[in-house]
């Protein structure tokens, strides 16, 4: 029964608008994935990140992809996550010089595996937009 | 003998300097307890971050410290080097609002515990920094 | 502005009646310390893990605290938090030696270092509610 | 010399016939492939792990692979790992609802690519024990 | 019952043999602070580390200690444990030197927030030596 | 503009010379794959890590090695570094049971699934210089 709420209210709609609003077309896409094991999962995603925090007043989109971008490189457990959002990042106005600059900085602070490993992220995510022809 | 190379090179003026604009007396004070034991690390904390990576251009010193607390934030790991760069975050132009916000999204990406920790680590620089009259 | 939503929705009653149904005494001591710093994360926490996904069906809540005291232990990066969730281990039902037990297996999946921290914090627990009579 | 010792004392019995009892065929698959390499640490992942700590009283199989399945999840550094500990989850007595919460509650500790990656995971143990009738 | 198992079979006994051997005395003295909660995982401790697996043969225990060292730097969780096998790094026969230059190489592996908390905890240990008279 | 330094000062050829003494082919190949994406970071891997800190006297290689394998085992987050790693450790003198050591102590201080994971890069890197008849 846990699993079984509707994915309707106001929260809900308010997290795909902003996932909209931020080219979240990666994350709708690994949502897709686990959507048939647990659509509880797949909507409180769109529900808590996206509805309520990423769509909160006070820092602008760009400033929050920086940090995405930055926290998934530094803790290194999550390289699909870290390469939508940096598919995120570059929609909302990041360019791929800036990325860079996040990725680079974070071999300060996590340690040089983690930048390349980052950096090798980035180079998917740019080399899959040109193939795409963003 | 390795831990006696001077701390004079460009590097290292470079890495000074990029610290004196970012406001970072409290990187050389956390600096200043080790300088005894390694005057080699010391000196490479200034040369390496400050005067290689974060003297780069390509990316805005706001979102440099942005991204930094969001790293130390969701990794946890060193709530000392958290604090000093909230404190240069406030130095080079971001808002306790803004601080607030990327120590809030690192719940999303790193869990409640990092966020709360992170927050705390704010409340204890707001504060020193309201006592010191700044 | 960001930090002024009311703290009176019906996730954040849902949350606190859940708090209070799992002993949760030391989570609100903690978050009162972050509250006048910001209200939001305060409210927050109330709202989406205790009125969001703890107060779901699906586990009982004895589970779902071995399962947090087992993720808290292993992680490392909490310790406040992974006391104030011993605690409410044992308001919902786990014995002591049950959450030694727990702690003592994490030394197979996150190491020695993890298990010993995680028993000094589960000491601190059991001494306070001893004075505390409980 | 040291990789040379006979897999065949008391710890290393009891160790397998836990392995048994908690249908661990998982566990012992990918012990297979670092068999020939490293006899010894074969023998002691089945001597520590199962022949000393999880045939611990104290503690019941199913609470066991909750808080193992909470650990690997939050960590995230062991996916492989993980797929076993959910097998041998269900395997014990939970049910697939259950380690779907357990997944879904990590999201509050270790962040939600912690839990969405926990959740692919899961997804792959259901699948292919559909497969094989289980 | 299950934490009532004697501290006295054979592996209990190379363990603390061991634990000498290596100038284990801040080890035993964590261990002392847990013996009373959990005579079990005092136990288990010298046991498995100790009696299994530092005993061994196959590396010497110089370069045991570095890799220990360099582990729970690069880790950041631990910093009682990592003070406890600095001491005993140089028990058996690191130089002050060697370990330091352990501790700046795990900037390059873990950060420079990792590097500069491992120099502080070595910082520690010398000083304290030093006021034993070591 | 900032991705236009040129990879010719005195750091640079001395961390490739020391990427040679140490045998790092691997890490350069790794390099490669992100040269023209980034040609900063592909300079900067060179010049800090092996120009300015492996380089460094203090510390014998094999020791070195020693303790980057022991970290980014227990790290658990960088699988391609690990393996090149384990091979340069081989090219300065380690023997294969000394790998093995290390890998297998790890699981002490990070859990057995990083050790079990550490051991799956060394048969990889084992069984590559097999085929290459290194």
């Amino acid at each position: 029964m846990s699993d079984a709420q509707p994915a309707s209210g106001e929260r809900y709609r308010r997290g795909l608008a902003q996932l909209e609003k931020m080219g979240g077309e990666s994350v709708q896409s690994m949502l897709g994935n686990i959507q048939d094991l647990s659509p509880d999962l797949a909507r409180i995603t769109v529900e808590f990140p996206y509805g309520d925090i990423l769509s909160r007043p006070g820092l602008d989109l760009r400033s929050r992809q920086i940090a995405t971008v930055a926290a998934l490189t530094a803790l290194g457990n999550a390289p699909v996550q870290l390469r939508a959002h940096i598919d995120m990042a570059l929609a909302v106005g990041c360019t791929e010089e800036e990325i860079k600059e996040v990725i680079i900085q974070m071999a300060v602070y996590a340690g040089f595996p983690a930048a390349l490993n980052g950096m090798a992220a980035a180079l998917e995510v740019f080399s899959a937009r040109e193939k795409r022809g963003v």
